[in-house]
């Protein structure tokens, strides 16, 4: 193969719902935007026939043949063992072997995380990856990126004070590299602004999030704050976090359906909605998470995107780039070389908390 | 004192942003619509001087004195040892004594819930007391009450399985006495639907809600379920309940937020919220928590309703008529047999899960 790029990311082609017409679609783009190069993991048939409907550099795209695949319906547990030449297994032991710099997958989220956990080794000293979500804020007046990133969003039920100052320097280090943010600010998500809210853990937390310099702690975060924009990084156990962004998601389609509702039964609402019609699509635009592609999972030693089930051809392209990017910003070796700091100033301090 | 009525409730007349005046005014509105007596505890003077300002019924209401009150300023913990005369302190004794049979207040939800922790008896059985939200859904349509209830909400940090159960309780025994709904649906609050998501505390309270034939346990709730309506009563430890209700405030007032942005902004935006401003009054009437006054604290023996510090006097009145009929329909009897039978039905069960 001619390799004339600088980073190769592998993408499970066949994961995600209108996988492999989408994936490969967003990886044919992707070759004409950038030097990047892809490997296509899926059925070799089915992709040939997808990538000749679509423009794209042939020397920037190769595939490699997959005769299975995990889908929505599966255990992703029993799934992974099970189904050894699936699209995503395939997809992360190429990474795994170093023959990809990182992995783009919008399948099953249970099961892009398990066949990471047993393929791909986590960064010395990480205990548990972390699933990041970027989300927009309605801080749209006083920044220029909206968005916040929130983690973990459920790549784990319970964490340790440990992870949680891990998921602090991930986040970090995702702020200060890919958005350019000079001191990216973090908060901890609790239930109240005072240190010693939240249990024993976010206290602890709390205490040693504050006694890093090289973070921008700003305190706790309560779950109506989290959409305020205050915090560029908010800090969470998987199961709180999941359920807050969730519920940051259901609200929003809670406010579609209500427009909806309005929009069939009267006149009046409905000329409203057409006029306010302009301010919504600018609105859609710049909370886009196409712009964005997909949830970084941070931990690993290799950088992990794992997009939308539903994601557009735009939302894979962008993964594919943010992938490449994150490659070139050795996120994985920043995020390594903190958390290798943290352990070895704070190892000693930590036992006596 | 004459007692011409069934029910006394007790008010601590100083809580809230705007007491003693909106306090007094739904109290006094309270006593022309409904037989409750009522005890306002306060500054007696003070108390005395809003009395005139309206109308009421004298021989509803007496005025206890106290010379103190707990503001939020205080650390609740040491304010209600140190203020031993404040007005909060001195409402839940009289409940405590049985000189009253609700308490409401409007103040500090930190200093409530621990005075009523030091004061008034658990129901026998009842580890850990809950604060549950009256929430409007989404399900405008299909439902004549679009509002829903999630427990805990911030009365704790975290539950054990026996907390959740009893929560499920709890709701509903609420939700079929003060709603009127016969069989109340109850959902748990997880980041997935199946019965073995969320670790082993959640899979644990999920065999024992499905195992029970007196409560209909339709499953998992995920986050972004909760708006949906479908459970009328939706449980969760206080930390994940806590942050799930701050986000759906958050939302909201992040919508508004928007509104008034694109209502500055552009002209034709401007007009377009104009006509949808009757919509958007006739959902705030819809969901308007004025209407339930506020969250009802289950697990004493007695009746505790917390009302929000930005209460209106009609939220207080409401809340002091929900205390009466919370009172008629003996809430906490029912609630204390419920627990009693399932104590006793599952105790020995619950010993070999």
């Amino acid at each position: 193969m001619m390799k004339n790029d600088k980073y190769t990311i592998v993408l499970d082609a066949m994961g995600g719902d209108s996988a492999p017409g989408i994936t490969v679609h967003g990886a044919a783009q992707a070759t004409l935007e950038s030097p990047l190069h892809i490997l296509l993991v899926g059925d070799k048939e089915a992709l040939q026939k997808e990538l000749h409907k679509h423009k794209y550099n042939s020397a920037q795209i190769e595939i490699v043949h997959s005769p299975d695949v995990i889908t929505m319906e599966d255990n992703p547990k029993s799934a992974i063992e099970q189904k050894p030449e699936a699209s995503i297994v395939l997809a992360t032991k190429l990474v795994a072997e170093g023959k990809g710099d990182a992995l783009v997958s919008a399948g099953s989220t249970g099961a892009v995380i398990l066949s990471a956990a047993k393929y791909i080794n986590r960064i010395l000293g990480v205990h548990k990856t972390a699933l990041a979500a970027i989300y927009p804020t309605h801080n749209i007046q006083n920044r220029k990126d909206i968005f916040s990133l929130l983690l973990d969003v459920g790549a784990n039920i319970h964490n340790s004070h440990h992870d949680l100052v891990h998921f602090a320097y991930m986040g970090a280090t995702y702020a200060r590299e890919i958005k350019k943010i000079e001191s990216p600010t973090i908060g901890l998500l609790n239930i109240g602004a005072e240190e010693y809210k939240g249990g024993e853990k976010l206290s602890q937390t709390y205490a040693i999030l504050k006694s890093l310099s090289e973070l921008n702690f700003i305190g706790n975060i309560e779950g109506n704050q989290i959409m305020h924009g205050l915090a560029d990084v908010v800090v969470t156990e998987g199961l709180t976090g999941n359920i807050a962004l969730k519920v940051m998601e259901g609200m929003a389609s809670s406010v579609k359906h209500l427009g909806k509702i309005a929009y069939k039964q009267n006149v009046l609402w409905k000329m409203g909605l057409i006029m306010l019609s302009g301010g919504i699509k600018k609105l859609n635009s710049v909370t886009d998470y196409e712009e964005y592609g997909g949830a970084p999972i941070f931990g690993f030693e290799k950088m992990i995107i794992k997009c939308h089930g539903r994601s557009t051809h735009k939302a894979i392209k962008n993964a594919l780039k943010f992938a490449a990017k994150s490659v070139r910003d050795d996120i994985p070796g920043q995020i390594s070389r903190y958390i290798a700091d943290y352990e070895y100033n704070h190892a000693v301090n930590d036992l006596e908390l």
